[in-house]
């Protein structure tokens, strides 16, 4: 399967880069080192010397260059070698590729694209950094193809199977039975839901209240999804025509989840993840962190387990109904935005050669 | 290699399966969950739902129906959905495969062939249930082909060398080196010889006493192996002029064993066997089923090794001697079952093809 | 990639091999038994019975013969089989591959080649029983392609980079950045380097005692290392004129390593070692040992590190640079000697095919 390549890719939160370290990532197959330089942006290089192809992260970090520890060389953050030990000349071939990283939304992303890193499609995330929520970070490892991460996340019907425990998100039949809207929104879609009559989750609410949820959730390009629950006294739902609340509607309580999904390579990928309420009830950060674990390993072990089943019969299609509106409607586009970019890279590569002729 | 697929396999003992679970069981390399039904008979899916891929043995049980946990589709026990959360009309394609399973001499056995399942080809085993005889049943996971396993229970004369240790079957140097009586049967071969003038192994007989025995084993179709041994007083062998003892004469002791080989994929394989003295003995079966579990462990060491030696240079063939004549026999038997049931399916094919034009 | 099979291989030290042990081996792809004979003389089979494929190593050695414990099959140092159970006669076609094996340097060589084993062509070794020497032997296993770790000795600027560490070698920039002078040698190269003004590494030397160090190596084919140091007083560079000093100038201190690398499969391989000072300073050995020992390791967490680099890129290659001169002068020669024996062998099969027809 092929991978949007002109796009940014979340490789972990910021403070995960720890200063003066330099940090191995595989991303869409390719190895990369990335790190924090003296001036607090990142630099990111092909982890791999052009020497004798050892790995530059088990080299050593000097200012804002990067010395390969097997025989020397230095690489400057563009990825210019600017030192051979005993040699003089540097020849400009001598030098390994480098890739845009940035930091925004409290978050770490990474351009893998050939052509000019656009940053209007940095994905318009919501960090943990924003004012309004207080939330705690995470990260799971997955093997699986991305994609069927992707998956699970735009169909949110598998809370009332995977996620019923009393002790992960004691998820209601509704997810599954109530009706969804889905809307395509720029670079996504959206999808909302009303829970109805509903007790919250776990130790989230009192346990003997009753209300009315609204479930919002965007989910974008290459795989970002956030979420937002607003919970509203019982009959909201109904007066509302079983839409969308009014913005000036205020709900009793809010939270808040924000994901993405990182492809490492065909078969294993990277889940990050935060929760937490608004920040009026910023006690509770930890009680949704640590449900979400509890639910998010249960989406880990299914979805790994549904990688195996592919694995051992490559070729058998899946068979979407109609509970699969918002994943069918978002792969559509993103498979066309994948052909349409691999449809850009060839004519590239046919100017190119047109010149060189 | 190819499989016989028209034919019963052993999936376990029946008291493997206990009632309301879902059991996981690879079988010619296809993924099936087996179930009991309420009735006690039992159920066998693809363990794959058609919608995304999941696999249902990660699913519950609800009274002889599947529900698929991840997104909640539910299957009944002959593989047509029958319930799709949130959705009214199910289209007939919404199913999954199910095979034919059922339990027989204590086992439990499923059909993996296309074409309709022969009770009639339900090998002649001989289970724990028996009265005759007191056995404790085992199983071991190998990994290894499963005719590698087959070859080795269809030559006894391995005996003296894997397995001439106290603490294991003690074997005499006469299973090598005495004559063996080969002759077909239905499906299968039988292979007779006399073990002469030699003490029981181990604990099982009194350590001074010299007796001959009558060892006789059926090898059938696609690899049951049912052995029977008579221990008579020293000379009786002679007295028989070594050929098969007559019915009438009572043999001072006897043991049994029936095993059976599962193919579960190409390179790993299920061993099921059980053994124990006739029901008059009975308080000897756990000293039986310790000494075969101890020998049972050694061939699958050498088997394991074998199979890594084989994968290491897997064009090298095998250079049958004499020893080899059941197994020869038997193979040739056995191949000519495949080729002819390859045969018929591509035959079937063609047909197939015919009525669609 | 290819190896040479017209050579010597290193398969451990004559110690490792105790008296009557079967000790399988994995030379070149190929697995082989190795064992000591009752002369103290050495034997080594292919490691797979032609009868069943089951390994020899799991079976029995009696007197210089093997006998497989699957079946019982007995076969000669010479490959011959000189025992079929039950069986009277043995068709000369029952026979299974003997290599030359023999003792010389105190280590154990192995001809792999299908011409005559030429005993002028075992490498010019210095093993742990010369007398100048006090050496502790040592092994290590590696996951990389035997030639990754040849170029690393070949090449001892990354000494500078890799084994910089106060308890490894502790070694200098000059091992960097200094002249070296390389020369050919009758199957490999020889490279010479002063090291001046320099602190021994290490609890080797006093701490405040400055010197000069002349190191020399040879690297033969097929991954023969033997590298000896040799200390003088600072300044004895600056009046050699930093070449070779004067074969009547005696060293402060010296110190001798032995080493050799050998391919067990495509990407796995031995690396056997032995180091030490002069026989005057034994009681330094396990010193020397230990230090080495660390350094070692070192080596091959970055080799191994480079190895996976190439796996995840195979086609990307290497960019030869000044420093690389040794180790691009024995990989010419090497592969010449390569391609020459496979023409060899080319037109060996040739011309077999010619008096066959």
């Amino acid at each position: 399967m092929k991978y949007l390549k002109e796009c940014w890719y979340m490789v972990g939160w910021a403070d995960d880069f720890a200063p003066e370290t330099l940090v191995p990532f595989t991303l869409l197959g390719e190895a990369v080192v990335i790190f924090r330089k003296s001036d607090g942006s990142f630099g990111a290089l092909e982890d791999r010397c052009c020497h004798r192809l050892a790995p530059l992260s088990c080299g050593r970090l000097e200012g804002d260059d990067v010395r390969c520890m097997y025989h020397g060389l230095k690489f400057n953050a563009q990825g210019a070698c600017i030192e051979i030990p005993g040699q003089e000349r540097i020849s400009a071939k001598v030098r390994v590729r480098s890739y845009p990283a940035l930091e925004r939304h409290s978050a770490i992303w990474l351009w893998m694209g050939e052509g000019e890193a656009d940053e209007q499609l940095i994905p318009d995330f919501v960090g943990v950094n924003h004012p309004d929520w207080a939330m705690v970070p995470g990260r799971m490892d997955y093997q699986a193809h991305y994609r069927l991460i992707n998956d699970n996340l735009l169909d949110l019907s598998h809370l009332t199977y995977v996620h019923n425990a009393s002790d992960s998100f004691a998820a209601e039949d509704q997810w599954a039975l109530s009706k969804m809207q889905v809307q395509p929104i720029s670079r996504g879609v959206r999808v909302g839901r009303w829970i109805e009559a509903a007790r919250l989750p776990g130790t989230l609410g009192q346990s003997d209240e009753i209300t009315d949820r609204w479930t919002t959730y965007d989910f974008l390009v290459p795989g970002i999804f956030l979420l937002y629950v607003y919970v509203f006294e019982a009959g909201t739902a109904a007066r509302c025509n079983h839409q969308e609340p009014p913005a000036n509607l205020t709900p009793l309580r809010q939270n808040f989840t924000c994901q993405a999904v990182t492809p490492l390579t065909e078969k294993t990928s990277s889940y990050f993840f935060a929760i937490g309420p608004n920040v009026e009830h910023a006690d509770k950060k930890h009680l949704f962190f640590q449900m979400a674990n509890t639910a998010f390993a249960e989406d880990r072990q299914i979805i790994e387990a549904q990688q195996k089943c592919i694995d051992r019969s490559p070729d058998v299609a899946i068979m979407p109904l109609a509970m699969d509106q918002a994943v069918t409607r978002f792969n559509r586009m993103f498979d066309e935005m994948i052909a349409a970019e691999t449809g850009r890279l060839n004519l590239r590569e046919v100017e190119a050669d047109a010149v060189h002729q």
